[in-house]
């Protein structure tokens, strides 16, 4: 399985507008192929900070995800939005507990 | 790597209770020996459901953390919180990107 943590920081005055965005993203993304968990969550110690949790099904499927328009699309608005370029970590990830 | 995620989903009216315990939690967690990474975060689909990322150098940290009498206390604490039984999962991570 592949997991993702994903985060960015939105400049002040601007989370509003980066959680809608994130959420229709993580709505889409549930729907594509080998998606098997995707979810925003805001730090609890940095209001303007978004978390990422994705779990996919296997590498093909998170690089299908990435060249779907819309998540292209997704990153150009976020990155925009964002103090900095957004943070991600790619895991092959396996059960252990 | 060990990469967990835990979450639970706070009783009516007890996030704020729940949120300080968690948020001592993890100030708590990250002074321990192999601890990587501990955060504690709020659904954007739940404000009463928070989710914990914690990155561990191996299992035995984690095994160690699990034994810490404050982290057995506040395990206790969240359940005692909670609609229902905390969830976790643990994984063997390795970074692919």
């Amino acid at each position: 399985m592949i997991l993702v943590l994903g985060s960015f920081t939105a400049q002040p005055g601007r989370i509003a507008e980066a959680l809608a965005l994130s959420q229709a993203h993580v709505r889409r993304s549930r729907t594509e192929p080998g998606c098997l968990a995707h979810a925003v969550h805001v730090d609890s110690e940095n209001a303007d900070r978004l978390v990422f949790v994705e779990q996919w099904s296997d590498g093909a499927a998170l690089k299908a995800h990435f060249k779907v328009p819309e998540s292209r699309a997704f990153v150009a608005s976020i990155a925009a939005l964002s103090t900095q370029a957004p943070a991600m970590a790619i895991y092959e990830a396996t059960p252990i507990g």
